[in-house]
């Protein structure tokens, strides 16, 4: 007899929930297509002779370490080269408040298992990272949204929020995936200091930090979190603001290559959580990394997603600029790979999608972003991946998919 | 004000548990230490040219692929080459029926997330795999644990624990983890009966399959279960198996690559789950591996492996015999890393590691194989690491230490 396994698996876990935008990647995969949808690197821009020749160097000169088992917190010499150049200057950090982790995603997945209850709220932006929500749904979370604008999340909104005893505030400050938008100085200050006096974690996930296009960089919540909290007793940061990073977009998503950063005996619970999940991230791609990273190569690469993203960016703002409506508004990101687009109420970007696909043209609609599931008169765009002398076709594309829908919808009105 | 982590985390999750193996992997790195320890392949045997060949191939011919983003599921060539390479003939296996894992552990941790809630029983073997208790403790599993004799789990046992609806059953049918003893045929066909009988899952935790060093080969639950429940409609397996397997013992553990397969509504909700956990496991990786594999060099390397951890096996034999008191027991393994010591009942094995490690010589105490910690008068030996010219040393030393802790008892008993 053979079990009923859609009875079995329904009576437990109702939490875990497919990602639309995972489910996108195969029509955004057609041939002609041009792709907006997701958020890739440029094929162009991942760097397979680095990746190569490190390769090469760590299997040559520590192979069996390579491919042996490693410690569950991490390659010890990746751990301190993140604390030395992906963390703000002046912070006390030392290698027992860092985890490596397989990809940004499990910082996020560890966090929720850490500290969640079934039940328990999570406070996020509205829009919010999809692949947040994925991973708290896990845990049985329920969602406090709270809206943005220009400037981020509406800090000036969450006391309300934070009086409910929520688990954690869940933020991306900086080029936010998807809405392309920059906490501020000034909220950051105020985010950190609200957090701290209602005693609230916050989850940091601030994986685009180093492609900032343009203006100056803005401080992690972790340096002004540790700024307010630390005294001067010398002692490594002991606050509440977890920081995850990942190289997903500064080398390539393929390696599955994260981090965590918060205090130490967060960070060791962490561990003994991840001992049970997958024992340790691949050694072998934590030391290829680290051999890619060393001697440069790092700092030469950065440069060179910058200008080409920036360029990718100034290209599809002047083509939505042409070719879009007059009353679709959108982002104009500083940074990352994401641009958020405000369609008039009329019109419901999934029914758009449809359109667009067949006019050889994807993105996501904003509805999946939405804790709460609204914003269905929002879609996201990334200019990261569609070859660059396709981002102004791809556009023109879309303007006539929203022309055509803007006018039918303005006759259905009129009728 | 610096949030109180420890108080915070006390009152969440407290399922989560280190390992004392891992923690006994430092003394066990002291200089001159003979290590038994560690379940590590021999660092000689770890194919560091392979990989590395491979490694260039994939980033010279596919590059921008193997560092993009990937499907969850996993890469389909090596998908295909695992269900072609690592399965029984004759069960009708589809890429519907497995996924891609960061490690066999992750296998456990999935399959804890989707079939246990809070309280739920698991039936283990006792002594069981310390690492999927770790895996089973995060989702606040129980445990029913059934003993083993040298034909494995005893499982006329079983009627008990099975009549109280638990979550799955947990074993290692080969070569098991820690105790080495292989379930007998016979009592595989009764498992299977029994488990579909019930209509309770079992994960099946193969990692040391390809390890057999002498007589035949058994088939596996998965195998049995598909032949009694399958009827002859072409279905692909819809049973209540789930077989995980793993890289680490046959490639090296530092790659952190896995698979589990099932029934495909079971594996789709695992690609689900693992979304939220890690997005994909590493493509590079994936790429890499699939590369090794392919064109004959996984089948030499099998042969060398089996040779070489035969010779060990050998001899670590050997020597127990030699130097071990009369009143110390153990199994004979016919294939995988591990031989379990059963000791005189006044011997404890936590208090002779003290003994050991200042005689330069480390193993693994019995008692945290044990879902109810008891079994203190055993201990685990790993032949695998230690260079096959000092395994006869390290055995003499332990056997030293044996000796004059029996006599100690036995001279306390005679006062």
């Amino acid at each position: 007899m053979s079990i009923s396994w859609e009875d079995r698996l329904a009576n437990r876990m109702g939490g875990v929930t497919s990602s639309a935008i995972r489910e996108l990647f195969k029509p955004a995969q057609q041939p002609g297509m041009i792709s907006f949808a997701g958020g890739m690197p440029a094929r162009d821009l991942l760097p397979t002779d680095a990746v190569r020749e490190a390769s090469i160097r760590v299997l040559n000169e520590r192979g069996p370490q390579a491919l042996q088992y490693g410690s569950t917190e991490g390659y010890l010499p990746l751990r301190r080269w993140i604390l030395e150049h992906l963390t703000d200057e002046g912070i006390r950090l030392t290698e027992d408040n860092i985890i490596i982790t397989t990809g940004a995603q499990q910082g996020l997945d560890l966090t929720g298992k850490l500290l969640l209850n079934p039940g328990d709220k999570v406070i996020v932006e509205s829009p919010t990272f999809l692949g947040a929500l994925q991973a708290f749904n896990a845990y049985q979370a329920v969602y406090e949204s709270i809206p943005m604008d220009e400037n981020g999340m509406q800090v000036e909104l969450l006391y309300d929020s934070l009086a409910k005893n929520p688990g954690f505030i869940y933020t991306v400050p900086n080029f936010q995936n998807p809405s392309g938008v920059t906490l501020s100085l000034r909220r950051r200050h105020t985010l950190v200091e609200m957090a701290s006096r209602y005693d609230v974690p916050i989850l940091e996930d601030d994986p685009y930090d180093q492609l900032r296009f343009e203006g100056e960089r803005l401080p992690t919540l972790l340096s002004l979190d540790a700024a307010q909290s630390e005294s001067d007793n010398g002692q490594p940061y002991q606050g509440n603001v977890i920081r995850v990073g990942s190289f997903s977009k500064i080398l390539g998503p393929g390696l599955r290559l994260g981090w965590a950063i918060g205090a130490a005996p967060l960070i060791r619970r962490m561990v003994q959580a991840k001992q049970g999940v997958d024992l340790h991230t691949s050694l072998y791609v934590q030391m290829v990394v680290h051999e890619v990273v060393e001697e440069g190569f790092f700092e030469q690469h950065i440069a060179r997603l910058r200008a080409a993203y920036r360029e990718r960016r100034n290209i599809i703002l002047e083509a939505m600029t042409m070719y879009f409506p007059p009353d679709v508004r959108w982002t104009m990101p500083q940074g990352g790979l994401f641009i958020w687009v405000i369609l008039p109420p009329l019109l419901d970007s999934d029914t758009l999608l449809d359109e667009a696909l067949h006019n050889k043209v994807a993105f996501v609609p904003g509805a999946p972003f939405y804790a709460d599931r609204v914003g269905s008169h929002s879609l996201r765009l990334s200019f990261s991946y569609p070859p660059m002398d396709q981002i102004e076709l791809g556009i023109q594309r879309l303007g006539e998919v929203l022309m055509q829908a803007g006018e039918m919808s303005t006759s259905v009105v009129e009728e």
